[in-house]
């Protein structure tokens, strides 16, 4: 049994302007401390799996970026998607690369922009998932809620797996709940958090995309008969794009019955907007979490993000997000974090493209 | 009867931060459009007197920011203070250079740093004063109140001067009202806002000066002494620094009973604080102050002062001050702007004058 973590690195999040952009997306970004959230990432798995049996997916635009800050990956482990098209076929792309290499394969699908406070925690979950994978089960990971959150999906969780303590069945995902719902799975015990992570073999998950998604099976295999020769990239290119762009959790994972989940509680974020670091990054003891310098006059519960050697000062502010990303500000209350977006939004409207 | 501005430029301003700096106070910002305040001041009193009877008061730091800005003024026009004495000392100072050129001499004083809707009227309120000073008064411009604001000391007006409408005694000069009073003389229309212009003959201002500070007049007539000699800027970094550091109005004007008053109603603003620019500046529909790039989403009557190249994207925000200095940036309330000083406070204990 052997575990291959897939990290997706394939996200253009714009939910971290004005710091992320186009060829700088959140995965690539610092976020929760000194390194960017990928090698995080990487290194999180590292007692996992060596280097060489981990496997990075991302844009083309992306893939200069991630060998520099992944010089030890091999260079067979860079999977390029041509075009982003959403996670299923991400998923669809990795499983038949691994079934080549080993035909075996537990693939850990993992995404690169997550933050997790205790990884040995999160590792011992993968091990137990790869366990009840390799019986043919899709499983994912669960992570217990540790607020009524409106902003996750929830995975209700069914009865238990024979053998396979924690392990479960799922009897159901559910989309982003509101806050009365919410406020009853936190109560209830019976929901965790989807955290989009999944551990399957490849074979299986090929059988899951066949079920639900037969074109994009189709389109896998004709990708798959080219792979480990010259015509592969002609091959992805041309084929690839015809994949449906829709998520594992909407294409495949909804419409299976082979979902199991492993609860686990390690301290995750899904850093979802600036306004979720104060859960990754120390604040000060009235709240504030501060980079670089800053001078803040009776306010509490600010994020702020200064430049090197540009000081941002705040005055009686409260939950107020400040970023200097050198060449744009953002001022933000942390309840309209979200909103970063519609920044973006109107940036390209203003044909400010080199900004977004 | 020949009025000679007198633009005192001494002030050190510190709530225009991270704009204004010890190098590069308020007077010389272009805070009320393109042109620094000290150059609109200068322009505002041209059609009054021509710029060789026009004179500066400023420190030694700022001499040559000033020389630059004025170039036509002539050299000895620009009277420099070795060290700032707050206002008593400053008029003293002016008073007995213009004794000098001309015993008849009425000074206008006006400061640098504020801002006149309409010149016109004010140079009309300027030329009544002049007429009353030749008499021997002490003129002010008493502004019309057109809110009930306690940021502003008041003169409360007495009865009419014979023969010299619209100008009246000046009963008492009335420090910074609570919001109550204020409402009360906005109301009651018996009191105007003392903005801290005065018209006065240099033989009287002297006068009223050895009434009150007997010191500083012997110290300005040592000064006197040595004027037009080559032994004058030794003999003023000597003397002047033992005049006692105090204000026109509290040291002078609040204990001489000469004192009258020309209302009226130019559209003034002191520009005390980022707060005012809405005064000022032309806000857009929802009431928001813009200069540079600023993408506003959801948000009014915010003041956003972003810099060249440098958009600042404000979300969901109400009354909140962003000012980008390149070096520095400040976030504030509207209703904090004042607190800015304290800013600088901050950076001083922090070891960074540079910034100050």
């Amino acid at each position: 049994m052997t575990i291959y973590p897939v990290i997706m690195a394939g996200g253009s999040g714009t939910r971290f302007w004005p710091l992320s952009r186009r060829d700088r997306p959140k995965q690539l970004l610092p976020l929760a401390g000194s390194d960017p959230l990928l090698v995080d990432t990487v290194r999180r798995l590292a007692p996992l799996a060596r280097i060489d049996r981990t496997y990075v997916v991302c844009g083309p635009v992306h893939a200069g970026a991630v060998r520099k800050l992944l010089p030890r990956l091999p260079k067979a482990n860079l999977i390029v998607e041509p075009v982003p098209r959403n996670t299923a076929a991400c998923v669809g792309l990795a499983a038949i690369h691994l079934r080549r290499r080993d035909p075996g394969a537990i693939l850990a699908m993992l995404p690169a922009d997550h933050h997790v406070a205790h990884p040995a925690r999160l590792r011992a979950a993968l091990q137990s998932a790869a366990r009840v994978a390799a019986k043919g089960h899709i499983a994912t990971i669960g992570l217990r809620p540790t607020r009524a959150e409106t902003g996750y999906g929830y995975l209700q969780i069914g009865r238990p797996l024979a053998g396979m303590a924690p392990a479960r069945k799922v009897d159901r995902f559910v989309e982003k709940p509101d806050a009365r719902t919410a406020a009853r799975y936190l109560a209830g015990r019976r929901h965790l958090w989807n955290g989009g992570m999944f551990v399957f073999r490849a074979d299986v998950i090929l059988e899951e995309i066949e079920r639900s998604l037969p074109p994009m099976r189709r389109a896998l295999e004709r990708i798959a008969r080219d792979l480990g020769t010259t015509r592969y990239p002609k091959t992805l290119k041309r084929v690839f794009p015809s994949c449906q762009s829709i998520s594992i959790d909407h294409g495949v994972m909804e419409r299976s019955r082979r979902i199991a989940v492993v609860p686990a509680d390690p301290g995750w974020s899904d850093l979802g907007s600036f306004a979720t670091l104060p859960e990754v990054r120390r604040p000060d003891r009235v709240g504030n979490v501060i980079e670089g310098e800053a001078i803040v006059l009776d306010g509490r519960d600010n994020v702020v993000l200064a430049r090197k050697g540009r000081p941002v000062a705040l005055i009686g502010l409260r939950e107020v997000i400040v970023v200097d990303a050198g060449d744009a500000i953002l001022v933000c209350p942390r309840d309209r974090a979200q909103d970063v977006r519609k920044v973006v939004e109107e940036l390209k409207r203003r044909g400010r493209e080199e900004l977004t």
